[in-house]
């Protein structure tokens, strides 16, 4: 396997297009489409919040149907939730008007939006936008590249990564791009990530493969605590590298799910270093858990710690925090066994062993803690399960951000 | 009932003194005693965190025992948490020191330390300390206060308050200080809680009251959703008011029970709208919920939310915010049934009708969330139930406070 440029048009047979439309404000690129030149296998998740965003909604149903799906929609500005049955039709037309153009039936298309909660989207600018984006689709490494730009708000880079490998002598590619943790005026970390491959595989092996897969890299990344209404992660599959189709959980199949794994992992990175006002990205490895569960728990437990993440802002290895997050995750556990280290690229520093303090130098771990990346390893010596969460450190930037975006 | 001046020093029988100590710096007060004249009923609640401070280890212990408490001694700057075997020392020789001092036996004296985690306390200042308490102690008003003073660190009020009533024509005092989420070099929000009244009961049924009520008032409160190593709330009862003991559920059992809410409501109100860098209170309402156990769980999913709290910070009626929230409390509902209203000192606004927006001033919304006291009542519409949440907003000094406490 080996990482390649593009994203979204990496793989064969996928074109995007990305368009100013006005949604909100003017002259901001605010709207993407991706297509397909021939139907696919599609999968998806989405939020697990009880209030659901229109296109959430709408994308559910379409992932039932057994209709392959050709394109995907989406704009910023506006998030679509909390908008009643005038919000279900607008989404609704908002498929149709894609459909119309492609010639394709509504329930080929998904939708996505990101933004405020509560507005109702300006459906003129929605259409014209539609028919712009559609008289614009390129395949381009670029066409995917802008598309990725396009869905970007707060985020202050672009995430997109894409991937090859063989699977019968056959060249197969999966790509994909994400908006991370942010809008220009954010309302939620609303988190959609986008992804393409031209391999040939079932509907119900790609969900699998594609759900399976979310729970350990983008539902392990936090930048607040705060779920959003309208998260959603698309899966299209058109089989145009020309493998023969995989229907079993063979050798391909695991090729496959590896392949998708560096792809999702890359752009939930990405999203978490990117998390409204960070300044670094920040790993928690639990090790040595009585289970998988508890490792995600506490894991998980450590990086929303609003503790944690002002400390880590500081450069300050303040310790107890950690092991103060650990206790109140829910999970029995003897305080008095555990061992903590940091690690950046500076070097590697065990912090605590056995519960308490090791004779380590502040001077060197304040040197660790500078990096852009910094890992927290934690081992509890209980069992042989591990979990990975990636979150970002608390700032002043993000009360910015946060405290005021409406305006 | 009617609240009176004072604290724990209120009630007949008790008494308070404070002293800098110099136990992490020179010239602030920072240990506090409270000694009871007889033997005490005695009642403890503590933290759930897995990883318990050494105090907090000795306090369940004492509450088990059956002897009676007469003393409750505190000191800030140092946590005593993962301090291993040499911390459960030093808490049971200060525990031994206060004993001495006052012909005491150990196991009737509390114990409670706030500060940084993972240090040990330096014991030559701890034991000049309680020399120095012991000597001072008084039963004024004053003295009271003074103690109260002397456990806050980054709250910039004293936390104190006192009621009274009568029972059998005698009249029973409950008073209180408690000290609120912050400390000068804070490390986390550690709540302590000291209460005190001469009512005569059972201890049976004060550690019943007391629990119970703990959890529609301390419990109900968040600064940041990092619950301590170290939190403590002592309630001591020694008989003093000469009512006839309270032994059973009896009218005179609820009189008391009422107030001890009004003592604990008003502490912890005041912890919450002290919370570290906050500017207002904010007060979570969730009415005609299915459940109690709902209510607790929406009304706190809205008060811990980063982003309710930053919008709160800035005026900001960003009620989509608080739908996201509930709505990823993990309690089922139907979105499109919620009502939402503000209310401050300034009037009371319906923001959200059956899930969607009213045709609200913005203006008058902004007026409204610009008190220092804010309200957010949410109707489920769904059964009976209620719970309150207070918390506060989310601002740039507690980035300042918590980025770099150690240095």
């Amino acid at each position: 396997m080996k990482i390649i440029d593009g994203g979204v048009t990496a793989a064969k047979g996928y074109q995007a297009a990305s368009v100013a439309a006005g949604i909100k404000y003017q002259n901001r690129k605010d709207m993407a489409l991706i297509y397909s030149d021939v139907p696919c296998a599609s999968a998806g998740t989405f939020t697990r919040n009880v209030v659901k965003a229109a296109p959430v909604r709408w994308d559910q149903e379409v992932v039932k149907s057994s209709k392959g799906v050709q394109a995907i929609v989406a704009n910023s500005g506006i998030a679509n939730a909390c908008t009643g049955e005038m919000g279900l039709q607008n989404n609704k037309t908002m498929a149709e008007a894609v459909a119309k153009k492609l010639n394709l039936t509504a329930d080929m298309v998904f939708t996505a939006s990101t933004g405020v909660i509560g507005k109702q989207l300006n459906m003129e600018a929605v259409v014209n936008g539609i028919d712009q984006l559609t008289e614009s689709l390129s395949d381009t490494i670029e066409a995917g590249t802008l598309a990725a730009e396009a869905i970007m708000t707060t985020d202050t880079i672009k995430k997109e990564v894409a991937v090859q490998f063989e699977i019968d002598g056959k060249t197969v590619t999966v790509g994909g791009m994400s908006k991370g943790s942010g809008m220009i005026h954010p309302n939620m970390g609303t988190m959609l990530a986008f992804l393409t491959t031209d391999i040939a595989i079932s509907k119900e092996l790609l969900q699998e493969a594609l759900y399976d897969d979310v729970q350990s890299t983008y539902n392990m990344i936090s930048v607040d605590g705060d779920t959003s209404t309208n998260d959603s992660c698309f899966l299209l599959a058109n089989g145009m590298a020309g493998n023969t189709t995989i229907t079993t959980k063979d050798d391909n199949y695991y090729r496959f799910v590896e392949a998708l794994n560096v792809v999702n992992t890359t752009l939930a990175k990405l999203m978490a270093g990117d998390g409204e006002g960070a300044t670094k990205l920040l790993e928690v490895k639990v090790v040595n858990a009585v289970s998988k569960t508890e490792a995600v728990t506490l894991s998980k437990s450590v990086i929303t710690s609003s503790l944690v993440k002002t400390a880590v802002y500081g450069n300050d290895a303040n310790w107890g925090r950690i092991l103060c997050a650990l206790g109140y995750a829910g999970v029995d556990f003897d305080s008095e066994k555990v061992d903590l280290y940091i690690e950046s690229i500076d070097g590697k520093l065990k912090l605590v062993e056995d519960g308490m303090a090791t004779d380590y130098s502040e001077e060197f771990a304040t040197k660790i803690l500078s990096g852009k990346e910094v890992c927290a390893i934690i081992d509890m010596k209980m069992g042989e399960a591990m979990a990975t969460a990636w979150g970002c450190d608390l700032t002043y930037d993000y009360i910015k951000i946060n405290a005021d975006y409406r305006s």
